[in-house]
């Protein structure tokens, strides 16, 4: 066991460096984390946990787990960043690690996810602008103003920016933190020809609001491809 | 142990408490509970077993569960309610009560199921009035009366009702209760947008009507997509 | 234990009595035996294993098991069943049960299987004359000629005889056994609105063939929505 | 134990005879593999894996697995083979395998991945010309350029060459390989109508880079069908 791995090593099944790697093999059996891509980082208080880039995501140990201390700088670029531990084996730290600090810094997130779901990359196709927006779906209800402020209501138009992708993951943190801030009551960011940043309080709402924005892209592409609208002023 | 934690620690696997565990896990594989939505209630006698709200229902334990007695009057609002056991946890009962008490008050119903389920949504946007109806199929047959009468007949053509939402899940019931009454014959009442509440003798019984009519809602959307027919006279 | 029960009891877990139970639990995984839907009927000899009907398939246990002496006259109405060994329990012999024997008497199956799966049932309302038929698809080599015989080449059209529905079960019997004489070469039968029966030589085959037309059938669907023909001479 | 069964057996979850049945497993559930189609070969150094045909994939035992030593000629037709070890069961050695050996002499690929996913089989029907194509997606950073090169960048347009089925599988071997020549860059290659081949320098990557192939099969498909272009030239 090298310096560090005490911070990875628990019995609790719901200890960070257990959870993840649980919630990857639940993420990749629900498309989200195929073919190495997506993830999720959970924070606790100064400590960040975050799964490796570039693996096979249902298949990650806890020692697999890299720790990074909160607050810091947006650890970008990789030279600058600060760990408390490393996994003994030659992983690469995650690309996603500027994106998951946009939502510790900007909305005090606890968790934050990372989807390739198809779902959400058809919704940036089908909707071409800036904003996907849909009205008048139930699961609205399961999302939260801002990702970690109060739950929409039944009659608020759910609204999540969509940014352009850029070929390195790291350069989308400046237009990702500028999404979030001109539109502050989103809880997540939709990257386009690409995936879906969401955040949330702690794991348990990060999901659940990952599963209902999931849910309304899904049904929101099916809406649209039928000729429905997705988005009215009146029940 | 706290006082009337004995109604939900069972050896027995079919015992209320640990079934609705075990069918919530399953209901989420199905794609009918994500994001926290649904989820299923089980009376035997006078003793109502119901999930807790809010939660991950694919990881609600048998000591989350509440304990209502039946018969009381339709419990809502919440400061009405009687409950003979409440997790010791920070749970909020089920928004679904009332819900779930028409069906024991008007069909003497002993479990009742809410899905989430995309089909069901899909169907009350294609069904765009007050009933969904199809026929000629042969899961038509594993749907009963009523939810708790005589099993329909392929020569039957099923209805369903669709109510439409409101922002209060519990404000839903007296429009549930007239739609009940007015199709006497349904096994479940539609929530436009929303979902569907589907009823039975016993767990078994509204699980398997549950899986036949979000089968039917899954191919009627279908055929609707393709320009199909759902209902006519002559097969 | 009752007299018969030996017959579903084994530590063998490719008996029938141990197959069916497993078999089931995983054909309720793709689809095709919800809402107490479908089954399949494994014959070793002279006996006949076959699965109660109306319950729910994904929890069938091998002591629900029935067990008939094959051959007899084919076994419907019900009162005149010969059986080995019945279940205990209050469970109802399968309706299919005289749709399987015309597997074993007119072909001499060894397992039958029968699915309400959606694929099935949109390709008989998108093919809506009385055959199903597609070519040049590799997966056309897993089926076999009549179901027992040898294999289909690629270069073979796959043609499957649709039969209409009835409002019982046992009254597709004498058309279902016109289809299989004047389509010898069918290794199943679809029915309109409801499914489809495929057989082989022992469970295995059966179920890789069924395995083989569901996938044809799924892709027939996806083609023919799609505008693109499904049956052709030339590749 | 036969001679050469020593190569099969291990307790190590990693070595190839453990990983091509759980990997089967996995990608049956996956729809890559079902009745009995598709597969997996890893070659570690001079030895390669391979699992049997026509048996159901999802149910492979260490046991089941053919050894074959490299290199060697293209092994087929069959009886030119040289085996290591063969399962004592009477089982066919893999249609596959020459096929996989294009594989290894002109990529020294370490695994080859063979699915009749119907998203590959729909992209071959939806691209009527000699290569699919797609650009602008996320999913291409999982995909090596030639399969085991360097990752392809966001900016890169994937190409795959489409090659016509024929009758035996293993007359695929000189087309596949003139596919691979004339496409350098190519991670995998399609088959019309039947499915596509995907390699890797390990099982990992090849693994990781079928499922970055599949999910843009799937979205291209998803795409074309909603009337989206799949390729073009600026974001």
């Amino acid at each position: 066991m090298t310096s560090g791995d005490a911070l990875v090593v628990s019995s609790d099944p719901l200890h960070p460096a257990n959870l993840i790697p649980e919630l990857c093999r639940s993420f990749y059996q629900l498309g989200w984390v195929t073919g190495t891509g997506g993830g999720i980082c959970i924070r606790v208080g100064d400590k960040v946990y975050i799964a490796p880039s570039g693996v096979q995501k249902e298949r990650i140990e806890p020692t697999h787990i890299f720790v990074l201390p909160y607050p810091q700088a947006p650890p970008s670029p990789h030279t600058d960043r600060v760990f408390l531990r490393r996994p003994a084996l030659n992983l690469k730290e995650s690309a996603c690690t500027p994106l998951f600090w946009n939502s510790f810094d900007l909305r005090n997130a606890g968790s934050c996810i990372h989807t390739h779901s198809q779902h959400a990359v058809m919704a940036t196709l089908l909707w071409t602008g800036p904003v996907f927006s849909i009205s008048h779906q139930q699961m609205i209800k399961g999302v939260r103003t801002g990702g970690t402020g109060p739950a929409l209501s039944y009659l608020d138009t759910l609204e999540l920016p969509i940014i352009e992708n850029t070929p390195n993951e790291e350069d989308l943190k400046d237009s990702m933190a500028e999404a979030m801030i001109k539109y502050p009551n989103a809880a997540g960011v939709l990257v386009r020809r690409h995936g879906v940043y969401v955040w949330g309080n702690d794991w348990e709402k990060a999901k659940t609001q990952t599963e209902c924005l999931d849910y309304l892209f899904e049904i929101g592409v099916k809406m649209k491809l039928a000729g429905l609208p997705t988005v009215f002023n009146s029940p």
